[in-house]
């Protein structure tokens, strides 16, 4: 037993993982009890606590200029907050009988166990590498850690040569292709979908894909990738799909994640549909009073569809933190659920979706009319006036919201709250052609483009 | 009688006034019936339909730079959808019992009367002319109409001091004070409230000040003007208040409009507190089946405070008018009322406002707690990241949403619409902190200004 084991009359919390939801949970626990209440033990296999993965296309890109910039809170802070955090330290089994998890010293590979009164499993995600010949070779990189973002900047610097392939064209993928761009590399992004950005429509994912275009960006759809060519030195050289090879200098895998759940799963603990844990409102794992888990490693009620889904965005992540640090801290809080929303750019053009696709609803058993309209940013005769495209999905008979997807300029991204509010409030797209939002020339058209959308989908509903 | 009473087999729609809310209502009752079932006749006195008041400013400022473009639909257009439209043409009676209106052609003064089935009041707002000595003197400008802001643009280009003066400081104030640094006055504000912007809040006002005074706008609060004193060539050539006077090359009047409702007044028809007719959800008249009014002339329901209130802005006279015209085209619409939404800007400062202020919630009885909280348009690391105020009030014990003010630079405008849709759906602060609104460094902190603000106010609630 470990020194770890010895505990007096305070109960323990143990936090696995150091990142957004953990490092969150933690805090707001700690905010609630104080030291003499609560004992805190944050275990984190990595270097870094609490770091935005999200940033790193923005690192890579040069936009950031350093590492450390993307670290919201350092280790020695959450330990100045009287949090016991272990950096380099991976728990390797939780026993739920127990009540105690082991960790291994990821340096001397020393074991042992520490007992919890209450933990919190924040595990986060691995990305997924493709079962691909050459995929491990050098020169190929993910990018959901800051060490694959040092190592991806190490690559750029050290190549001559300029061309880079990016596997993917999800946010990872779009995100990816601006930051090589911005670094000076010719970007060809091979797609396994029929248009980028598969969380769009391929309607507006066509949008983006000719934008992207107009960025100098080759963009190749419907392509699988088949294997990871190298050269005779070893390090990657091309991109290989069924039709085609695409000379690489480096290749960035901007292909997701998947909840890292095997502790979880080893430990008898429920997983869904995606492979994330499954939560109740509480964000406890469901049947274990003790247990709750958050972040990019647990599923979430998607509000519009009523089904798990699994959503790794540092967003929901922070949000999981504070809702089970409130919980565990002895307080109440709950998280109801997402409703599908995300934003991104790639150069100055603004991607943005929330609630469903088309095949979403479809797969929910949901009919719907759809429309899309285009406007501006701001009043037409207003400089810098610019195109936006919304397309709404609304329910058949009661007009119900059921999604918006938005592409276009500056002001395009952010517009999409609107919908976001609007579908967690359940709207009818007709309550929402009298939403009073916010109007001035330089900031929207007399009637918002998202309200353009909404009065053309009540329209159609009507007849529909 | 006039040939304009003459008629077929098929009913007539008269409206009175040829801006936002008359021609919008016009056009939407056309689509809604062709001219073989409804006869349209719209009376405007001036010489222009459907223009942008709004966009008056950043013409002035030259930013739009001819008056043309604030036209949105020209008096041709409108004719050419089979919409007998009367320029220069001013309805003086309304005969309620007689179902008639009598016209007087402006230029030859000819007078006439027209029967009508259906009935449109929008004749919009008249400037505040305040009752001072000079107040009518050349050089003194008010900036409600095309021909205002030409008037104005005229005196800019001719006078060859450079010091202006804007009575005034609401957002017609504040946009003339920014349309003025823009030609390149020394512009001075003098404002009867303690701080800039009276729809804000004065803590937050004193934000607007600070940025009118870092453009090098001299802000002069607390002080009622007095006289406006002209020069020997009979030209206003100076604003003096109790206290001082301040030169002015030119004087611009920035406060504000009343209802122009002498017409409905005359006709017997119900007007509220502040002057506006009062109509029911379908915007008609109260007590009218066949009379609808709509735009600067009405009041509207606060959602909020459950009150009316008077609110011109040319969004809500669009709204009126759609909802108008497809109620007054045989189909069926409804305006549920406003939450008090308005945004504007000063140069790069954009200003936002949502809901009650403090005073508006005392004023309806309603108990609150309030939070201010400082955060960044982006993410903090990402380039760009602006600083922002959100404040927020929230009702106690319920946590009931009951307003918002967001001051800030790019970004902070729009974002108050994530609270507009919020108080329209009657959410608490607490639900508010789990909404998923999109989030990507770039767009957003990861959590989001206005969720902070949420969080704060749903602690404070918590314990109030």
């Amino acid at each position: 037993m470990s020194m770890g084991d010895v505990r007096g009359g305070t109960e323990r919390l143990v936090v696995i993982g150091g990142d957004a939801a953990g490092m969150s949970a933690a805090s707001q626990a700690r905010r609630l009890k104080g030291p003499g209440e609560l004992e805190i033990v944050a275990f984190e296999r990595g270097h870094f606590t609490s770091f935005s993965a999200c940033g790193i296309p923005y690192w890579v890109g040069g936009d950031v200029p350093e590492r450390d910039a993307l670290i919201a809170r350092a280790p020695e802070e959450h330990r100045a907050r009287g949090i016991d955090l272990r950096l380099r330290t991976e728990v390797t089994e939780i026993d739920v009988a127990g009540q105690r998890v082991r960790a291994r010293d990821v340096d001397s590979g020393a074991e042992s166990w520490t007992s919890y009164d209450r933990l919190v499993i924040a595990t986060g995600a691995r990305p997924v590498r493709p079962d691909l010949p050459g995929a491990d070779a050098p020169g190929v990189h993910g990018v959901q850690t800051l060490d694959d973002g040092q190592a991806l900047l190490d690559t750029l610097a050290r190549t001559r040569g300029r061309r880079a392939v990016v596997v993917g064209a999800g946010y990872i993928g779009v995100e990816m292709a601006e930051a090589l761009i911005n670094r000076g590399f010719e970007v060809t992004v091979v797609n396994r979908g029929r248009e980028p950005m598969s969380t769009l429509d391929p309607d507006m994912g066509r949008l983006v894909h000719r934008a992207m275009e107009g960025l100098g960006i080759t963009m190749v759809n419907d392509a699988e990738v088949t294997k990871i060519l190298t050269g005779d030195d070893g390090r990657a050289c091309a991109v290989a799909t069924e039709d085609a090879e695409y000379p690489a200098d480096v290749v960035v895998l901007g292909i997701g994640v998947r909840p890292e759940t095997a502790l979880a799963e080893a430990a008898g603990l429920p997983l869904g549909a995606h492979g994330g844990l499954l939560t109740d409102l509480a964000m406890r794992v469901r049947g274990h009073g003790n247990i709750w888990a958050g972040g990019d490693c647990v599923e979430v009620l998607n509000l519009v569809s009523g089904q798990d889904q699994y959503v790794p965005l540092g967003t929901h992540a922070n949000k999981h933190g504070q809702v089970i640090g409130t919980n565990a801290g002895g307080g109440y809080a709950t998280f109801p659920g997402v409703v599908g929303t995300a934003v991104s750019k790639v150069c100055d053009l603004e991607i943005a979706r929330t609630g469903l696709r088309e095949k979403d609803a479809d797969r929910v058993g949901l009919r719907y009319e759809t429309v899309t309209i285009e406007s501006t940013s701001r009043a037409g005769y207003y400089p810098g006036a610019s195109p936006m495209t919304v397309k709404m999905l609304a329910e058949r008979r009661t007009g119900r919201l059921l999604g918006v997807q938005i592409v276009g300029r500056e002001g395009a991204a952010k517009r999409v709250d609107i919908a976001a509010v609007a579908l967690t409030a359940r709207m009818t797209v007709e309550q929402m052609t009298a939403l009073d939002l916010g109007y001035a020339p330089p900031f929207s058209p007399v009637w918002d483009p998202v309200l353009v959308a909404a009065r053309k989908a009540t329209a159609k509903v009507r007849v529909s």
